[in-house]
């Protein structure tokens, strides 16, 4: 039997269909889809260790998950190997080998989100599945200083659903932004608005209540500074509500010493 | 009874799940979504007389259609008034008044069309839907000089099907191409290729012939030069293959005194 390799792969998705990254039993999921493409290509019984549960809806250009396995197929093949086992809308865009200490969700040392306003008086049909929809243009300088509040160390209770397993599990809400972006630009029949952050982990729902809170500041409803004051009171009802997972897309994740 | 009035719409829509813009008896077409959602709207049995009966999977952001009705809802507002009677992947998105001498196929001034490849090693799954999936990355300055020989006044027999309409009715295959270009951008996980094509009119399948062509072109199969030579043909067999309709959108349509 030859040696045990662990391969880290590098998954993009339209999660449209999908009820999320993290396998259900009777429900479409990206983990389920390739467990079942591995298996098949591999044999046996493959299961991959993803680094990041995207929600419902949610899309990927750069999720990661590893598995092992005795396989002699090169590492850097597996893209090309699933083409065929793979439906159209989940797509393994790299892969190459780590070694078997490699734990990923310990080695992940940045995600960054980005999040889709599409702004118009109707809404641009062909944009539909990977943005929300705004009727009001928002003053992306307003949602750009609001966002500056959320730069560096902070609990982010306010801006995390109340059930999320973090509490559960006793552990902390505090997470380290290291970058905020928005901006916009021209796209489709209108102008698309964007958000992208970076940090050392999320929170479930912690980027769309971002993007649902950031909007509320863009639409002249909340003035910029309230975002400090949101991030003080550690109270979900403080922020704004939950963007749409659609408009949400999970685009890179950095480790501390691996490239992929 | 009211006043008849005629009004323009200008359509946007996704075509993936339509078997084509124009009405067929047992296919879900846009042509029968936008029929069937203004005779709700407005009672009766309303059809509309569509400018451009894309293909089966083609998108567009700007195809126009006319309709005649007595209603009083103000004619700016159908984009509006329609929302919750379209499927999401239909948006009309704007409308106004035209005068009820004004026959849509008869003052149409120019076209313009826009074909997008998305190229890496493995397909960016976010862009499968609005492109077709190149491995190779082409030569776009090859294609844009390709592109050059298209401009102005030529017989496009050989950039159609030969089962084309136009040859049944003895019309004329010749059209006027105003302006072409073919560029390169980032896009998503990779780079995309576009082309865009603006003229008097384009025949059956005519844009995707010219995507696949200028793509042979592009991969070096095909000298530049070749683009004319395929013209003085008037062959179908000496062009590329058709572009897959996926890549294609209709972007917009000017009239000559009309604009919408």
């Amino acid at each position: 039997m030859a040696e045990i390799k662990r391969i880290l792969i590098k998954i993009a998705y339209d999660g449209t269909e999908y009820s999320g990254f993290q396998i259900q039993p009777t429900r479409p999921t990206i983990e389920g889809k390739i467990n079942l493409a591995l298996s098949e290509l591999l044999g046996g019984d493959i299961r991959i260790e993803g680094a990041s549960r995207t929600d419902a809806g949610v899309h990927a250009l750069g999720n990661v998950a590893t598995f092992d396995t005795p396989s002699s197929i090169p590492a850097e093949k597996f893209p090309f190997v699933l083409l065929k086992y793979l439906p159209d809308d989940i797509r393994v865009t790299a892969s190459r080998e780590v070694p078997l200490s490699f734990n990923i969700r310990k080695m992940v040392f940045s995600k960054t989100y980005e999040y889709t306003y599409s702004c118009g008086a109707i809404e641009d049909p062909l944009l539909r599945r990977f943005s929300s929809f705004s009727r009001v243009s928002p003053d992306v300088l307003a949602m750009k200083e609001g966002a500056s509040y959320l730069l560096g160390e902070h609990d982010f209770t306010s801006f995390t659903n109340p059930s999320s397993q973090v509490f559960e599990w006793g552990g902390s809400a505090v997470r380290n932004i290291f970058s905020v972006d928005v901006w916009s630009e021209a796209g489709g029949a209108g102008e698309l608005v964007k958000l992208r952050i970076k940090g050392d982990g999320f929170l479930y729902n912690m980027v769309r209540i971002i993007s649902g809170t950031l909007m509320n500041v863009g639409r002249g409803l909340w003035r910029p500074e309230r975002i400090g004051e949101i991030l003080l009171k550690k109270d979900r009802t403080a922020a704004g509500p939950t963007a749409e997972a659609r408009g949400l897309k999970l685009l890179e994740i950095h480790f501390k010493d691996v490239t992929i």
